[in-house]
């Protein structure tokens, strides 16, 4: 019972925070979604420490970003993700490549061993699509080319990201096999295609399915059912939760009632995506700022991270012009709890130590804050007919 | 990330049972939640074993249950409940006495300690509201004499076990005193009266003040942060969650934008009591129907629990008229997670055994089970006017 309270109290007091945040942005006119980082830091360990991180709290936090993408899934369909596939796939080949190549630099700069390299070279990777997809919705250029190519970019990201983590702990073990990674890489691309191709394709032929049975008036629980199954599948493959439940947005999205569902899981998300928000900012240490090489180690980090995601990605989407290629460069960048995780794998296996994990979370926090004030920008210059439309 | 994927994986499977649960119910004309109930039994550890109680699932059972009394505040109004006051007080106080008798009687027979005692008669006397409440909303009898006799009664209930729990628990850290009680009466007391009528006279006095945020267009996250808030708080003091839930709930119910809100949590309960049905059922030990004292306690435990409880809250109902008297003592009868809460505290801090924590969670699960069926006959012969009526 005490154990209960004290969670329900974390939950509260980052709720509470995270909306103060949001209504104190939303005042001065900025993002309000750094509004609520903000808050999370303030009331977490870093500060104030009224948020605690625990299982309970990290699994909202979760639940949060996969409701995110849940919603994002719906609102896209498939064949504006494949109509932009080779765009997307040289955004997230592009998007990969510097950030991994720049990794493994600051790893022989630093003197590190391969498996310190490669991780640093998996958390510069992963980029966290909650906070872009978040943004884009905010401004309605989820479905513009900007937003396609980038969430069709880091759904591919991912997939790589997870391969290079894969190979980081493969090296710390001391079993990193190419046969292995070949089995995770052809697994990770069989469940993404299987369920996006079958799945899309079921409904569109039965619209009507998730609403057949006697306990769904609308697609609602179906859909809740599916993110949650192809969430823990995706991550029981070793890919990030939200990507499982992305596909099953995609799938649900082609329901009959596809408005019904929208509708019913707004609040749903408006309620849980400020858990995830706070938690990112929880995760900050401000100790990594007073130690002079744990400071400078951040530093190179974000500058790094930002500028070869943003040159890598960019450059990926270079044939949609350079408006677009700037702004979907620039969505890419966020590297939130996908990189707090990978520094959290790294952490607790030994492989990197306390300094260079707050330095490398401190990295995914910062590059997640730097996007949103500068994105509307960006995409409105990209996408002026999608923004003027309002879709 | 392994973990969260297990995790994730025990919500879907959860989800995914009850609703199956849910469907096979509704289509033999059975009360659905029963079949939740039922599916839970199935996949958790005593049959299948597909899931599994951990801090996250527990979470999401509670936050079920929190959600349930929520609701079922929002659609309840103060002067209501003190207009039945004298009644609901006789309904709590006859039906706490009874089961407290009996448990005490029973601690007796068993040559139990004092405190083992003390915490049989905890259990047998705390009644869990959730399940009584889902089924008189779903017979739209919440706020007829016989919903709102049941609702103020079980506040009291509570307060009341929660004087008797934390009685064993200072018998076995052998420092119980009269003082220490009072306090807790006194604070838990004056929790409720101050939340309940201080809360909805200021809302009554500004019925926009929910809204006035500009992160809340509707009372739904002010209210889901109060909800949060309230239930901590009352868990902190020692009474159930969910009391600080249905005080939330009768607040924000008083918001002039009840109908949103209302609109915006439904979708929210539908998903997650099913997390709470189907965990009661998870808790259920089939072991202890193989060994013969426990099936005995189990049994006579059940008896004695659905006994006491129907009679005791009757009589306290008798002036209402019989039938009513009727459908009140019945509708207190679950114990469900309360009494299941109450037994592993009892378990955890050693006082009672294995087979009488697998009897006491058996007594809980059944004497739930057992409600939803006859509840409907008895609702309708109370109040034929409000069924009639749809509300």
């Amino acid at each position: 019972m005490e154990h209960l309270a004290e969670v329900l109290l974390d939950l509260f007091v980052l709720l509470l925070a995270t909306k103060i945040g949001d209504e104190l942005f939303k005042r001065i006119g900025q993002p309000p979604l750094i509004g609520e980082i903000l808050a999370g830091i303030f009331v977490g360990p870093a500060v104030l420490g009224w948020y605690s991180i625990s299982p309970e709290t990290q699994l909202f936090a979760e639940i949060g970003v996969v409701l995110i993408l849940f919603q994002v899934g719906v609102e896209t369909r498939l064949g504006d993700l494949v109509r932009i596939g080779p765009t997307a796939a040289a955004v997230g080949l592009f998007g990969v490549a510097l950030p991994l190549a720049a990794g493994l630099g600051m790893g022989l700069v630093l003197g590190a061993p391969m498996e310190v390299a490669v991780f640093l070279a998996a958390a510069l990777t992963a980029t966290s699509v909650g906070i872009t997809a978040r943004a884009l919705a905010d401004l309605g250029a989820l479905t513009s080319v900007t937003g396609r190519a980038i969430l069709g970019a880091a759904v591919l990201d991912d997939v790589l990201a997870m391969l290079i983590l894969a190979l980081a702990t493969g090296l710390i073990a001391g079993e990193a096999s190419l046969t292995d990674l070949a089995t995770l890489l052809l697994l990770a691309g069989a469940f993404v295609a299987v369920v996006a191709i079958g799945g899309t394709g079921l409904l569109r032929r039965r619209p009507a399915l998730l609403t057949e049975p006697k306990f769904a008036e609308t697609p609602f629980l179906p859909g809740m059912i599916m993110m949650l199954g192809l969430a823990a599948l995706s991550a029981t493959i070793g890919l990030a939760a939200l990507i499982g439940a992305f596909l099953a947005g995609l799938v649900a999205g082609e329901s009959s009632e596809r408005r019904a569902l929208e509708h019913e899981v707004a609040p749903l998300a408006a309620l849980f995506s400020p858990f995830f928000f706070g938690f990112v900012g929880a995760n900050v240490s401000l100790e990594s700022l007073t130690d002079a090489r744990s400071l400078a180690i951040l530093l190179a980090l974000t500058a790094l991270a930002i500028l070869t995601k943003f040159v890598g990605a960019g450059l990926g989407a270079i044939r949609l012009g350079r408006r677009r290629a700037a702004a979907v460069g620039w969505g890419m960048v966020p590297r939130g709890e996908v990189g707090i995780a990978i520094a959290g794998i790294g952490f607790a296996s030994g492989a990197i130590d306390a300094g260079i994990y707050a330095a490398v979370v401190g990295m995914a926090v910062l590059t997640t804050v730097v996007v949103p004030p500068f994105l509307g920008n960006l995409v409105r210059a990209a996408e002026p007919a999608d923004i003027a439309s309002g879709d």
